[in-house]
């Protein structure tokens, strides 16, 4: 795709991708690599990068550019639908005063690197402190989007990460899922209550569960010529599409959930690496939300990762380097990483109480930006809630309850939905390929993951935000988002239904 | 320092530290992190930062800044020396046109990337392809430079790492070392002939090499809540003030190297964990020049390093995690670390020989620059001269000859000077430090290195840019820079004279 009547256009965005770069590694260090002291002038320098990219997206002479092509008559479509993504960002942009967006990067990067120690302290009364003005400047920020959108103030946060998606929508979507969810985790606890599963046991050196990892990230595709694996206290995705550093973390005691993680986190970096190279410096080239890069993390570690047959491919790799066990059979492998149990952990969580632990932080994250309880109501309602969802007891244990995520600190407030979502575009692509793929399971069994990966470069990777999300969805499956399929899926997984 | 009539001026370069903070970070990574295939995107990054601090510079506002500053009549003493440090990357910068700038950048990224594989390919004539364009783009540098300063070419960009130093105080110095350096070698290598050494026979596995690295680092004060040590393939010492990352690179055969080359980065590094926290963010609270921050490295490797009473104080450690050998024993050691063997490669060269490498790399840049020679004539030249200086023979072998160093596909002309000038210093700073403190040797020796750091603490580290080059020296020394000391120290180490 060329824009040659939006080069002025392109060329500020092209700037604000490299500075975008810049940023992104900086913080993929700060997380990954910097040493604890280092943090003020890394938070600094990065403050003063957003303001930057704020300045240059609020420029008088963007406005201009923006105005000039909105006067073009002969834009073609793709040439529209790269206007209309970089004005996403710019009419964002001009919303917010720089001191705002100043302030919140500083109050961001003091109150995550915080946390950092506050969690391992259970420390909710310290973390209080910073978190409150993490919340106030959320809010104003809110406040400034809702008021020129005309919607509430947590859907205008919920719009940066999946734009389109209202709170009413996602209402009618989790009040489905909480209306069946709670009787197919009883179902399945009940049917596995009469399966044998043997445990590994430990311990698994680090080298050998990060041997492990490398390989598995290589059969799913993972170029390590343009991007690393290294670790991190919360596991993410991070880097730019040319060169993606994803992370996680080991435990001696637990290889399958670093491995998982591994999975989850090669979903994303696939889609980085494999967005169209022609134009991933302009925002039409870059991922779509964040509902489409979860959907691929849960397409590789949910669809693909906790099947039966690809667990049974890769059960020689586990036992290559952690030894041999009985544990590591295929059929066992299989029932350990479909084990039902409710638990403190979002991120160590099974495929089937996941969708709970969403819930939880969307419906205190919305009242929260709505304004409608304050941070110090957290802990009280998130005790309520998990005792009522999961009918786990989180009382005075924060460090394994609110404080848990990085989001909050970090000031993603709209961010949570994005993982549910994703689990049913995955479950829907899923369904798709194999409407398309009836041998589907045969193909993985034999080691052979061509099939899911062309589908999802054809239909998503490639794509990028060439279509809003409600078109991605229809063209790549032939409906919209429809959570049926995330249903069906779990009952056949979980049930055998 | 508080500099309260400069402060738009302090503003504007507090933002520029915070640019440099991110161009460090990101050349870093670049070094010691990055997939090769992320070289692109990272280059493209790096030129737009390098774009932006350029305009920062040359802003019209800095201008006028600079104008008020010149008609305050109040400045004190450490006000006028902040407003001289900030003028000096002013100045300069705005004897350049942004096009170069970037092209600089560009153009230097992509020959340094290539070089990494046309090096261990001996590949000169690939190398060349790249390489031109960088030499014609740092004439054009240099032509700039030396118009509105009235000095050489060479002389211009010599003056970027060691602000005043000419290639007519350089020829005085190196044609002094010239006289009497081949002659010590001689008859060192002659003494040490009747000396039995043994070798240490390895392999020596990385991860104890590494442990052994950090334990010394430890032992020498490396703060490792504001640093890292890592590996590349040309080590350096890089990041920001608040956290400085060292590289070494390992080779299983050999531990002095990796070992003597973390002493060598270690000096760099606490010079940088030690500039005057409170105007770290100013020119002025920035390291003084290379030739002293290479007085820094050198002051820790060789006149502390390879001291015999610094090695007697490392041997229990070298043999806690490389193993008991004979060749371990403190004396031994001490043998092993002095041995004068001239070789091919600079910075594996032994004390002694060293400044040959630089004399000859000093002479083939100064020519290139003041366009006496062509780039293509570099090979015959290095080849000639190490055979004149050094009695090897480099013919055809491009790989450990003229293609070993980073500095020259980096465009860094004018820098090699800095390594001799620094060894100079630090013999300096050591006839000095033992004037002050006769028992010396005997507290190295006893494990306390504190006189060491606590005079360069306060002579170097704590001074930062305060006073221009020749006054730093005074002031430490009582006496400007007198090459004498690094003589007298060679030849009573090397000859026991």
């Amino acid at each position: 795709m060329t824009v040659p009547v939006l080069s002025s256009l392109t060329s500020t965005f092209t700037r604000l991708y490299r500075y975008a770069h810049l940023a992104s590694m900086a913080s993929w260090d700060q997380a990954a690599m910097m040493p604890a002291n280092g943090n003020e002038a890394r938070s600094a320098a990065l403050a003063e990068l957003q303001v930057l990219m704020h300045q240059t997206l609020t420029s008088a002479e963007l406005g201009a550019q923006f105005r000039a092509a909105a006067g073009e008559a002969s834009l073609d479509a793709s040439e529209q639908a790269s206007l209309r993504e970089m004005r996403r960002p710019w009419q964002q942009a001009t919303l917010l005063p720089e001191r705002l967006v100043e302030a919140q990067s500083l109050a961001q990067s003091r109150c995550e690197h915080a946390w950092r120690s506050q969690r391992k302290g259970n420390d909710w009364s310290g973390f209080l402190l910073n978190f409150r003005e993490v919340v106030t400047l959320a809010r104003d920020e809110a406040k400034r989007l809702s008021d020129a959108r005309g919607c509430s103030c947590y859907d205008a946060l919920m719009d940066k990460y999946e734009p389109g998606m209202r709170s009413s929508d996602i209402e009618r979507i989790f009040g489905d899922v909480k209306g069946w969810l709670p009787e197919l985790i009883r179902q399945a606890m009940e049917k596995q209550a009469n399966e044998a599963v043997l445990l590994p046991r430990g311990p698994f050196p680090i080298d050998r569960q990060r041997a492990l990892g490398v390989e598995v990230m290589t059969l799913l595709g993972f170029d390590f010529e343009a991007g690393r694996l290294d670790v991190s206290t919360h596991p993410f995705c991070g880097g730019v599409a040319e060169d993606v550093r994803i992370t996680t973390r080991y435990n001696e005691d637990d290889f399958m959930r670093s491995l998982m993680g591994i999975v989850h986190e090669t979903g994303h970096a696939r889609y980085e690496q494999n967005l169209p190279r022609d134009w991933v410096h302009l925002p039409v080239g870059q991922a779509r939300s964040m509902g489409i890069h979860e959907s691929q993390s849960l397409s590789f570690e949910m669809q693909l990762g906790r099947s039966p047959q690809f667990l049974a491919l890769i059960a020689p790799l586990v036992q290559k380097h952690l030894g041999q066990q009985a544990a590591f059979e295929a059929t066992n492998l299989a029932a350990l990483f479909t084990r039902v149990q409710p638990g403190f952990i979002r991120v160590d969580a099974d495929e089937l109480t996941y969708p709970a632990h969403v819930i939880l932080r969307y419906e205190i994250e919305r009242a929260l930006m709505d304004g409608e309880i304050e941070a110090e109501d957290i802990p009280a309602l998130w005790d309520e809630k998990m005792m009522a969802y999961l009918g786990v007891d989180t009382r005075g244990n924060f460090q394994d309850g609110c404080l848990q995520d990085i989001h909050w600190p970090c000031g993603s407030f709209g961010y949570f939905p994005s993982y549910t979502l994703g689990s049913m575009n995955a479950a829907q692509f899923f369904a798709e390929i194999r409407n398309e793929q009836p041998e589907l399971d045969a193909q993985v069994l034999a080691g052979n993951l061509s099939p899911v990966f062309t589908w999802l470069e054809q239909h998503v990777w490639r794509q990028a935000s060439r279509w809003e999300t409600p078109e991605l969805m229809l063209r790549a499956t032939g409906e919209p988002l429809n959570p049926a399929h995330f249903r069906r899926h779990l009952e056949r997984r979980y049930l055998g239904a």
